[in-house]
């Protein structure tokens, strides 16, 4: 396996090249290094005797049906596009892992069709929307959102002409129902599995996300003249709050609530001069956990925690959802299958959460979905030292040859 | 005295109109309106029998000396500048008072010389350098700042012959050895008095400061992925001691500590997006007490603060001093005379620190100086709403008779 492992590292490597910036690694949904991945993939692809097209909404598909087979076929796939300043392996990896378990299917000889996908875009850079190649396929791309335009004005529909493809066919990309189910391969991006010394973990699913605009409203006031007792600080009210953020979630997340996140990203101050007391501070909730009741109840406690810390003060506080997605488990199955392919690859079982969104998500929708995480050394992603490690591409390879034999041995 | 007081008040509602910026109260060093407000001021200095000049820094001094009178004359005054998008009263307050003052010592026939300075520059608003004007008249005007730019690029000498004034007689604006002493009225731009009902206080000296830029860095991170346990979130660590700085100061400023204010008033974080664990924090530090040592014993101690709260977070920590200026006393006999003053006009007699720096701290340099300090509503300065109350004006020209009554009697 390990020269399977080190031919999909390199291949993520010379993909990676295929940029719309000298020096960068940034491929934007539709954008003209989009061809040149497709034209390296379609080559790769129809050496190994898939059959190859690139349906309306630019994903790449490829079919590999066995003479003797006749059932449903198993998906494979991730996305291709990038976030500006990208690392090698976010999405593309699960493309190229996706296309050696198709090897390794034809070197056993099993009678399993498998179609590799890779998604044209899931990042959200170009329109500010995710999941659009996944949205497609899973038959819920909304076509509304082809008159949306990018930054320089080129509408979504233009975008996917210019493309060479034609928008009014995406309906046509959607998935029919002869699908054993999606299994996505992804680096973890994050540093769960570095951290208990794995190679690879099973995605029970994607944690549900709420997202707060939090807004703490003092008086701006002089740094010099106004004592300490006299003083409405939003800014020391807004950071009682997120040590309070802190506190809790680490107290739960260690104990009654394992896997939340709560995190206060972005803070602006105004007016933000040293010798003036903060007036007004706004700062983000970003709050996550697999259960959405769980989720709920933390965001409904902390703008609680808010509300009384600004009332103590004396602070106006007011608040804002920008965000509510409920988590999305994985096919019981499926991740039951997969499970077990890790443990007969002789590796430690390790289920876990995905703190971040996926195409998987979306497939879910659709199909039975399951996935696969790599370990990302140092947790890094979204920057070009993200990496992988050989060996547990390797890994990745020997579940995958366990799975796919499970999987035909079913349906065969 | 309320007539005395209702025009002084409506002087500075009118040199209020004389501004860069229509409908609002700006008028930075040398700027156009300047003439104006030199114009009007000279017109009644005349009025009032004074001889007038303007200095080579641009500072309007206006002269009554009695026929009876042959001893050291009397300084009153402030500065006649603004920051941007000011109020009314600020500065300006202190030069129309001052003529009052002039006008009752006309009218008892005091034998006093008085001088009343407008000072043409405190705020630093051109030149990034405050106090431009007293520090000519105090004789301490570094000639190396007439080379400094504006944001236009405009150097100061040149600001000062466009304006036609020389600036090499800048040396000749400082004052010779024949002086009493000098006064400043002023609002407070606090909410002291304001919070202690009263309508005037004797300021006793203008606190030190010190100011510093700090800085935590820790690792900006998915925040989805990444664990709480896993995190080191460079905001959480600035919020601790943002949290630390207010408790510990508020518990002094009322104990032992009297008059200590700490501020956090600035605050950057990177990379500020709501989805990603900040990774460096920037936050300012400004600290005022009337005793340098305690205020450098807090600085020392702050940071201590910072250093443990980051060590124990896994954050690196940096610091870096801004400024770090010592407290000015003001001159215990004239403050004693101000003090009697308040007294025999039947106010209650408050003295406090100046939280915030004035003309005054710069002339304590050269000759004797006292402050008076009048109340601020709301605490507002810096505002288009900052205003004084008819009453407090009234009570400063009570002050203002009895302590000229108090001087001319010892010199005449």
């Amino acid at each position: 396996m390990k020269e399977r492992a080190v031919r999909a590292i390199a291949e993520c490597r010379l993909i990676a090249t295929m940029s719309e910036e000298p020096g960068r690694i940034t491929r934007r949904f539709l954008t003209q290094p989009m061809h040149q991945v497709h034209a390296h993939l379609r080559a790769r692809m129809e050496a190994l005797g898939m059959s190859v097209e690139v349906d309306a909404a630019g994903n790449l598909r490829g079919l590999w049906r066995p003479e003797s087979a006749t059932g449903n076929r198993l998906l494979l796939g991730s996305h291709i596009d990038t976030v500006p300043g990208a690392g090698a392996f976010d999405g593309v990896l699960g493309v190229t892992l996706g296309l050696e378990w198709v090897g390794i299917a034809q070197e056993l000889g099993l009678a399993l069709p498998i179609e590799v996908i890779a998604f044209c875009e899931e990042e959200g850079v170009r329109y500010a929307v995710p999941f659009l190649g996944s949205r497609a396929v899973a038959g819920i791309f909304d076509q509304s959102m082809l008159a949306y335009e990018d930054a320089e004005g080129v509408r979504m529909a233009d975008a996917i002409r210019a493309f060479g493809l034609d928008p009014a066919k995406i309906g046509e990309a959607a998935l029919e129902g002869d699908v054993l189910g999606f299994v996505e391969i992804h680096i973890e991006q994050g540093p769960v599995l570095e951290a208990e010394n794995l190679p690879l973990g099973v995605v029970e699913g994607i944690v549900g996300q709420t997202r707060l605009g939090l807004r703490f409203t003092g008086q701006a006031n002089h740094a010099g003249t106004t004592p300490m007792h006299l003083r409405r600080d939003a800014l020391a009210a807004a950071a009682e709050w997120i040590c309070a953020v802190e506190a809790q979630a680490r107290k739960a997340a260690s104990g009654l609530d394992p896997g939340l996140v709560a995190t206060v990203g972005k803070i602006e101050c105004e007016p933000n001069a040293g010798n003036v007391i903060p007036g007004v501070v706004s700062v983000s909730l970003d709050l996550r956990h697999m259960d959405s009741r769980v989720r709920l109840g933390w965001a409904e406690g902390l703008i609680r925690e808010a509300r009384t810390i600004s009332r103590r003060r004396g602070i106006e506080f007011e608040w804002l959802e920008k965000m509510s997605q409920h988590a999305v488990a994985m096919d019981e199955q499926l991740t039951l299958r997969l499970e077990e392919a890790v443990v007969a690859a002789g590796f430690s079982l390790k289920t876990m959460p995905s703190g971040a969104g996926h195409d998987a998500m979306v497939m879910a929708a659709r199909v039975p979905t399951a996935m696969l995480f790599l370990r990302s050394p140092g947790g890094i992603s979204h920057h070009p030292a993200e990496t992988v490690l050989v060996e547990d591409v390797a890994a990745g390879l020997d579940v995958g040859r366990e799975f796919l034999v499970r999987l035909a041995g079913n349906v065969g």
